[in-house]
Parts: structure tokens; C-alpha cells; sequence
């Protein structure tokens, strides 16, 4: 072998690697990741002492039936946003997420809804915060977008604009589950014990980070990302996490990538998680799983900041990363076949 | 002359060129510049024609008062935020500016204010939405930042928090002014003229972009953020901008940048403003004038996002760019002298 030929083996060999890696790098980056077309979340689930095998068949099956959603409407050629909010929808009505029915209790015992979705055509974005009888709040945010001039929408006055543009209106009754309800009854009572007082600077004893999100490439290669949820158990004073906040538990532009996260809100808002992700692949020419990664594995573990994102970007590669125990996830790639995850990593 | 001293006396003047201009490259950068220990902004201010020399006065004599109450605290050695705050106060109390006092009236005749601070030393923030009661909407960000597990609270939720923690409460009545409440007046007649239904996709007739807003860098070299706002005049359905959400009216982390933000706020949130300057300068290097201007005067300019942005960086350069008619807005540096301009680019 002369040296040129050795060189050109080597560089080869360097490049095949690269690619089998992925772009972050991970072995767990396969090739079927580079022909995503949708990915979805779920939140960070429950802890694997307190899953049961029909928990996580349930989980499986809501995962599976998202994508399949959203990938019905790709099939058709239809957009990303439609992708978004057909996945998103379905975890929204399923009672196992907080998000749309199973929202968790806030602490005057109500479901208080949060969500918002963007276009990565034109940044476009809508989202709505604190509404309690939108069935669909993804719905909701995407009417703010196409039919209203704002990208917010707050309380009752999103809910009025929701019932003048012909939103799915539920009593609120509709989002409570049994389950949902005994945690709440149960951080009550260790608050009570806790006498955790609530101008404390610290989190309740008891939180779940449930909340559900999509990003999708359509066949135009367009990006698209929303997020829905029902916030932190026993949440008080009106508080909002990073869901409804484009920039922080949402963003998408075209020609970089569609992100969503889940996690503690408060530091997803303070560190402008998704649109530093973003900011990462744009700027700094990072690719999306070593963007997510330094964001997700890096600045927020360091201080303690839960959560995870999956984020998409728009040559079709995925990037899921979390610093917790779970993330409830998966993806489906162009050939329609889905990958969901729980706990690997 | 050599070759070699030839060419180190062009470089010479390069550098010396470089210098001069600053670092954004715009000859009204002065030496002072550089020495800025705090900028505030008051909005986009009122269109020249309408200028009269009583209300031109007032808004200089309100904007040195604003510098001057920041600049007490700097010269004690006290911290950013305290700058902040104190500054920001003065121009929530000052009935010409939209924010606080002199708030302009939603579609059904409240006030509702909005306001949100930053502490570029930990990435700390707080920020309130559609509050009614709350004097100075500045504090009270500052007490949820600082007394809450939580950055965003909304509406009624947060006032409760507000009156538990020792904010100053008011009658809604206080904010009320008659300028404020003709302009509104005005907008609604225009309105029924127009018949501009609330499902267009557009913006209502006229409408202000008053917003208040302070940076500073202390002693210590931390920066810090904030801003506080009416929002829009005659807006509806709870609608919510930019100044309460972190990343896009409002960022600051140090060794960077501090920043507030003024203008159409659903554009400020869509292209996450405060974080893009950010992102820019940390991710591409750019020096705060440029990052300033290439979002300000680049990307919003070109999708017709009117407004502006001060952005005070960690060596106390600052930049104030603006892409419409006017910005009212001043800096002050170490020595204590004052910058004020209204229409001057």
C-alpha cells in the first residue's frame, strides 16, 4: 500500500465513521435517523419502580398512534404544521399525558392548559396560556397563528377569541382523571407536612414535567414544532412554564431545525432552550445532536435544569436527548416504520 | 519611507479607523461609548409631526431622571438589577410613557401590565403578565425572580403573589391618563369606521408601541435587564407580548450582553430578539453593535417588525439601534454624564 492510498483508507475510514456515528456523534445514531420525518415526546414519564408493564404498553401505543398520525398526513403530502398538530392532538387526548385530558391540578384544583406551535417557513407562531376549557389547546395556538395578529393569547381572553374562531370548547371537567386528581390530594398533603410555604425559593416536594410535543419535516422541507401541556402539579399564582413561550419550550425555522421541549419550564424559559439550540446549529454551525446535547446534557444538567427536547432538523436527523431518568419519545422515518423509547438513552 | 513601516502605518490606521468608529462601525459611536454603565429606553416615542417642544422637554427631563436614579445606585456600588429597577421605576411613574402610570387601554378599557427583569450573573429572571393592580410591574418581577420558585406569572394569579410578598398595590384607576384614554377613544371610532372585525389577520389601525426598559452593567461587571409595558393600545383576548418573555423583549447573561427590547412585540417573540443578539454575539463573535443592527436592522426591518433594542455589552460598549421613526432613549457613563436622543439615528 503506498502512502496516498494509505491516506485516502484512513480519511475514508474517518468519514464512514462520522457518518455511521451520526452527526453527534452518538453510536446510537443509526441510519434510518438521518430519514426522520416526524419525532414526538411525552414528557419525561414516570419513574421505571413505579412502571408496570401496562403502563408502558399504554405509553407505547399512544407513542405509536401519534406518529401515525402525523405521518398519515405526510403520506398525503401534506405540511408539517398539519403533521404537528394531528401528533399532538392524539397525546392531548390521551388521559396518560399531561396535556388536554390528564392535565395535572393546579393548586386551587383546576387543568390550566398551555401550548403553542410555530412554522419554520415564515416564523410564524401562535400560542395560548392558562385556558381550561379548550378541548385541543394545540388547536387553539394554531388559530392564534393563522387567524389572530398576536402569537399569545392569556386566559379567558384566549378562550374568547377560541369560541369566536370555532375551537373545540369542553367544560372543564372534561380534562379530569382519577389519576391526575390523587397526586394532586397527595402533594397537598405533603405540602401540609412539609408546611412548605409558598414564598419559599424552592420547587413543591412533588412535580410531575409531564408534556407533550412534535416536530416534523413535511415534503417540501418545511419545519414545524409544537407543544402542549397541563404545567407542574399544584402550580399556583398563575404561574406559566416554557411551553407556551416560542424561543423557549418551542421554535422551528427552516434550513436549521423544529424543536420541543419538556422539563422544569422555569429553566427552559431562563436559558432560551430551543431558540439556543437553534442559535448553536446556526451560528456555530453545530449539528443538531451536538446543539441539543450542550444545551440539554450540558448547561442545563449543570444547574440542576430536568428536562429534555427532541429537535429535528432539516435533512431529517433526530435529536432526542434528556438529563433525567425517561423521556417518553419516538420517531418515524420516511418509510413509515417507528422507533419509541422510554428509558434508553 | 520602507515597505515594512509603510505597511505598519496602514495597519496603524486601520486600527485607529476601527477604533474610532466603534465597534458596529457607525461613526456616531463615540470614545464614551465605551465607558456606558447603563442605557434605558422609553419606546418608540411619538412621530415628529406630533412633537411639540413642552412634550420633547418632558421626555428628556424624564429620561435623565430615569439615568440619574440608576446611576445613584451604581455610584454606591449597588448591583445591576437594583440599577435596573430603580430606572425602570421612574419611567413606570412617569405618565408619557406607556408602562406602568400612563398605560394605554385594552379593548375593554383596563390597563394591563406587563414587565420582566434578568440578572446576567445566574441567569435568574422574573416577569409578570396582565397585571391590573400592581404599581410598579417591575418590582413585582423582581419579587417573583427573587421569592417564587417560578420566572412567569399571569394575571390575577400573580397579583395574589404580589400582595403576599409586600408589593405596592393600587386601584386599577391610578393608571389611568386622559391622553392615554382619548388615544384609545380614538382607535375605537377608527375601528367601527374600518370595521376591522377581530378575525383579520392584521393589525388594528393604530396602535403604540410605548414600552419601558433599562440595562446596566455595575461595579461587580453584572449585567442585568429589564422592561415594563402597557403593551398595545386597544388589544384584546389577553393578548401578551414581548416584554414579559425572556429571550425576546428581554435577556442579559454575563461576559455578553444585556438587552431590552421595544416594538411590535409578536415580531420581537417570533424571532426571539433579546436571545438572537445574544446568540450572535456569543456564537459568532460579533461585537454588540453588529448583532444589535443585524437584528434590528436586518432581520425585523425586512419583515416590517417595527422597533428597537438597547444592548449593553460586558466591557460597556452599548448599542441603541431602531428600524423606525423615532426611539427615545439615553445612556449614561461612569463619569455620570448623560446621552439622551429622540430622533437622532
Amino acid at each position: 500500500m503506498t502512502y496516498l492510498s494509505k491516506l485516502v483508507c484512513v480519511f475514508s475510514i474517518f468519514l464512514v465513521g462520522n457518518w455511521a456515528m451520526g452527526a453527534g456523534g452518538k453510536v446510537s445514531q443509526k441510519i434510518s435517523d438521518q430519514n426522520v420525518v416526524m419525532a414526538v415526546h411525552a414528557g419525561l414519564g414516570i419513574e421505571k419502580s413505579e412502571m408496570t408493564p401496562a403502563i408502558e404498553k399504554q405509553f407505547r401505543e399512544d407513542i405509536e398512534k401519534a406518529l401515525q398520525a402525523g405521518y398519515a398526513v405526510y403520506a398525503k403530502k401534506g405540511g408539517s404544521l398539519d403533521m404537528v398538530e394531528a401528533a399532538v392532538k392524539v397525546m392531548e387526548d390521551a388521559p396518560e399525558f399531561n396535556a388536554g385530558k390528564g392535565a395535572v391540578f393546579t393548586h386551587d384544583g383546576r387543568n390550566e392548559l398551555d401550548a403553542s406551535i410555530m412554522s419554520g417557513k415564515d416564523l410564524s407562531a401562535g400560542a395560548v396560556a392558562e385556558v381550561t376549557t379548550i378541548k385541543n389547546p394545540i388547536a387553539l395556538a394554531r388559530l392564534v397563528m393563522e387567524k389572530s395578529p398576536h402569537v399569545l393569547l392569556v386566559g379567558s381572553g384566549a378562550e374568547q377569541f377560541g369560541s369566536e374562531v370555532g375551537v373545540e370548547i369542553v367544560d372543564p371537567s372534561y380534562f379530569r382523571t382519577e389519576q391526575r386528581y390523587k397526586e394532586w390530594q397527595q402533594m397537598l398533603k405533603e405540602e401540609e407536612k412539609a408546611k412548605t410555604g409558598p414564598r419559599k425559593s424552592s420547587l413543591p416536594p412533588y412535580h410531575t414535567w409531564g408534556t407533550v410535543g412534535a416536530v416534523a419535516l413535511d415534503t417540501s422541507g418545511d419545519l414545524a414544532a409544537g407543544t402542549s401541556t397541563g404545567g407542574m402539579t399544584n402550580k399556583r399564582y398563575g404561574r406559566v412554564g416554557d411551553s407556551p413561550i416560542i424561543g423557549a419550550g418551542t421554535y422551528a425555522e427552516n434550513g436549521v431545525a423544529a424543536i420541543s421541549c419538556t422539563g422544569h419550564g422555569e429553566f427552559f424559559i431562563r436559558y432560551a432552550v430551543a431558540h439556543d439550540i437553534i442559535s448553536l446549529m446556526k451560528y456555530k454551525g453545530l449539528s443538531v445532536q451536538k446543539a441539543a446535547d450542550e444545551v440539554l446534557l450540558g448547561k442545563l444538567k449543570k444547574v440542576g435544569g430536568e428536562g429534555g427536547a427532541i429537535a429535528l432538523d432539516s435533512h431529517g436527523r433526530v435529536a432526542m436527548p434528556y438529563n433525567s431518568e425517561a423521556m417518553t419519545r419516538g420517531y418515524i422515518t420516511k418509510d413509515g416504520k417507528t422507533h419509541i423509547f422510554l428509558y434508553e438513552k
